[in-house]
């Protein structure tokens, strides 16, 4: 794990890997621990079938990008870790259970996940929908423990931001947009232009991440600047994801996706790399980097780990 | 709407209806509102299609059981009608998700809902499955807002009792038992006597009727005795509110009951009527309404509506 090398100043590319994979094992432990307790407060059979299926949906799997960035943005404010981490992990359990639902036969009809079945593929249908249902709720389950931080009023801060960003202005408008996309409601819902795909976008994958950074300057209670700071990185580094994963799509195949890989081509739906080409779309990454990073300048070298994850995030192969 | 006769006091089952009416309206405006307003923070595009699903949904229909308990459990505590309401959308919206994700082909397969095609039906899959995770989702929001409660400690304190009541250890988890309860992931899975029975059941519909009676003594911040009280009342009425439906499943038709009877017997699954026979099950829902009165005894003629409430419930005839 330790270098031999006498540096005293590591790169932050490579404390980044270290700091990233750090977020990922502890949410992980966490998930498995919060996704093991017994329900508390009645006298109840275990489903087990469901809490399995939540189990597979969560652990074992994935980069963490989103508790990663809620831990890293409430570092910056002096929040404990163990606060930050619940929190991500909240978040996590929204991100888990949108894959579940967006996966189903009704939906996008995925069969591969991470490498794996997808849940209704390696349970069923119904078990999905539970799933998905189960984990999203338990998210609110989650931010409303004191474990998550002393204050109510920053608890329930949490509450309301994630709700936004995973409902109707968020998430589940943003995946009911990619739906009409596909013109399966008839062409006139259709996204034509760069702007209704950015919209779609911001909304779909955007609205999240930049949650999560955010929720890092709620937990610290932190002040308007700094929180609009934080607040416009997120909003770049959630752009800049979305068109690294559409170049993902074109660019890379299913074994090194873990999932099907050309499908938004097969579904006629216009990606910013159709609407500004391959060379186009690598800079506008480029520029969100540059707006990403300057967005934390007033944070200096403190911000040096964000500042490397939203090159990361631009970058990434997989 | 008045009565000419000369009565000074009025029957409560009389103004049980009343009050009864009177939170249905005023929850089905606050829940057209709600859902009529742009989703707020953020420049997005209203995704129409699901929203008119969620308003199909969650709209025009209903005795608003839920919201009742809960307005009416917190007059006992003087709390502000306002804030009541805006719990019980809140619940209310958590009872139609339920609904509408119950409904899918891939769970109940449910053609009829109150009368009317399923969400599924008159939309299509996708459109219901994002409907039902987007009340699911609104509801915290809802909660969230100050508005509910000017106190963010209550405000939390409902949304982990909301949480907790709809999710492993109450309705997904209750609804999992359920699908089990008729041996599709094969036998062993199957509740055989009362008490596995009335495990799911206190899961799947008890706990959110429940947590509407907390709902009102967590936003009055009861003392725990009277919230004890009122916590008994509310497993009653729960209890007492699923034998009700299981007798009206056997006793009524579909076109009374505005969705599909006899499906528990299609289905193979063990109810309380089978289990105590219809006799049985009518003087079980008896002693259930004699435990609810009697749990509000120290409230006096000020719980007559509630009281009232657990023998419309256990007397309902649709």
């Amino acid at each position: 794990m330790s270098r031999t090398a006498a540096k005293t100043e590591p790169r932050p590319e490579a404390s980044f890997a270290g700091r990233l994979n750090a977020a990922a094992t502890e949410t992980e432990h966490l998930l498995d621990r919060l996704l093991s307790a017994a329900p508390a407060d009645r006298e109840i059979a275990r489903p087990h079938r469901v809490v399995e299926a939540m189990r597979y949906a969560s652990l074992g799997g994935g980069k963490r990008l989103r508790p990663f960035l809620t831990v890293e943005t409430a570092a910056l404010f002096g929040v404990r870790r163990a606060h930050a981490l619940m929190a991500g992990a909240a978040i996590e359990l929204v991100h888990c259970y949108s894959l579940v639902h967006d996966d189903l036969p009704a939906m996008d009809d995925d069969e591969l996940r991470r490498g794996r079945p997808t849940v209704h593929k390696a349970f069923d249908e119904a078990t999905a929908i539970l799933a998905g249902d189960g984990l999203l709720t338990f998210a609110f389950d989650v931010l409303a423990r004191p474990e998550t931080h002393p204050d109510a009023a920053v608890r329930i801060a949490l509450v309301g931001g994630l709700a936004r960003a995973a409902g109707l202005g968020g998430m589940v408008g943003g995946q009911m947009l990619d739906l009409a996309a596909e013109g399966r409601f008839g062409r006139n819902d259709t996204p034509q232009g760069e702007q209704d795909v950015l919209t779609l976008q911001a909304m779909k994958t955007g609205a999240i991440l930049h949650f999560c950074c955010e929720a890092g300057a709620i937990l610290g209670s932190a002040p308007k600047a700094k929180r609009e700071a934080v607040s416009r990185y997120g909003k770049a580094v959630g752009q800049a994801f979305q068109i690294a994963d559409d170049l993902l799509d074109v660019e890379s195949d299913t074994a090194t996706l873990g999932k099907a890989a050309g499908k938004d081509a097969a579904h006629g739906k216009a990606t910013l790399v159709d609407l500004l080409g391959r060379d186009g779309a690598h800079a506008r990454l480029g520029e969100l980097v540059k707006e990403a990073e300057s967005a934390l300048s007033a944070f200096g070298e403190d911000a040096a780990i964000l500042k490397a994850a939203a090159r990361f995030v631009a970058e990434r192969r997989a």
